[in-house]
């Protein structure tokens, strides 16, 4: 019984500070998604795709979380876009509390999108809210179409799933409609798009969905910030 | 502090049953293998293969740990192996415990070589011994060649690393001096395979080399059994 009421404090505690998040995000009109994925999947190359196909339409910032090393911040800091990168020594996962340290560090005013990169893991992640409007996963097809199977709670949980390195798909064995099965058994709602973050293609498509997902979210738009 | 200290008795009961499994494989002469990867490596194809390449010089049996779905399992179950799917449920990882109920079922006095495939994670499965004698890690090309700098713990911990879908090296972003280079700094000794379980190649040298690790544990070999 113990342990059951630490592991309950322990998410309240983490829910409430999303929720400070969430608000702090509100104020500044940032949409902001919690991206997750396997490790590899490609979310740090889907950010920067993002990025160029959005330049002059809505503003990109970053929070990296990695269990170590600062590769990904030196990526997307090359491209001039905002970010802060965020270890997490052994944890498998970001917490609302250490969103909530990068986003004050973060130039929010300038920031109307705000990618927040999980840790590459498929489980842990979906157990803690960071403050986000959208939970996004990508899943790339060299790890094959049975994911959704596997690891159920993330494929439940999401608003889209973004299905990356479509142009290794006729290298490997891969059913687009198995994968796209899996999914709708356990999510009716998610919004499922094909990219390749390698030559671009499909790529439009999701910015402009997500576009529009921030315009909805604040209705008059860049403009008014 | 209390935290510290639960956490701490957890571990502890972890590696009592964890050595309890390694005495009762040891009895059995067999050896097990701890196998980890990200999700969609090629932890399943690698013992697949593997099989193949051993038969007649030693018998596989196989744990299977899926957070959820007996996909693995069943194909495994396919090619006549003996096999046990674990289903953790939400958990990252598996542990000494639940494998412990596994080795109660399988027919341990068939069984030479003992593949724990666990949980498709690069950062969880690393706290928690099992029982194996070796570790080992699929790493594959289409994540990437800055696995090892990401993910520090699992590469730090293991006794040899397969680098699995050699064969889609030509259509992707990868270095395999990056990647032995990211593993050495961490571990000098981890034997590095370099394979293509969709085409077999690089399979006969990790073969031999587990079938050398399980005689030089077992030295009378097979016929003693």
């Amino acid at each position: 019984m113990e342990k059951v009421t630490v592991i309950t404090q322990i998410l309240n505690a983490n829910d409430q500070i999303a929720e400070e998040n969430q608000g702090l995000l509100k104020n500044h009109r940032i949409l902001a998604l919690n991206l997750m994925a396997s490790p590899g999947a490609g979310k740090t190359s889907l950010i920067l795709q993002t990025a160029k196909a959005l330049t002059g339409r809505a503003r990109i910032g970053v929070v990296e979380g990695d269990v170590a090393s600062r590769i990904d911040a030196d990526k997307v800091a090359s491209q001039h876009i905002p970010v802060i990168q965020i270890n997490t020594g052994g944890e498998c996962h970001l917490d609302a509390a250490t969103v909530q340290k990068a986003l004050k560090t973060l130039p929010l005013s300038e920031i109307d999108l705000l990618f927040i990169e999980n840790v590459g893991n498929l489980i842990c992640p979906v157990d803690f809210r960071l403050g986000e409007e959208i939970r996004v996963v990508v899943a790339s097809v060299p790890e094959g179409d049975d994911k959704p199977y596997k690891y159920p709670g993330i494929f439940t949980a999401v608003n889209a799933v973004v299905l990356n390195k479509m142009d290794l798909a006729p290298y490997v064995d891969f059913s687009f409609d198995a994968i796209r099965k899996g999914i709708t058994s356990l999510n009716r709602k998610a919004k499922l798009f094909q990219v390749s973050c390698r030559t671009g293609k499909g790529i439009p498509a999701w910015a402009d969905w997500l576009e529009a997902q921030w315009r909805s979210k604040n209705k008059s738009g860049i403009a008014q910030k």
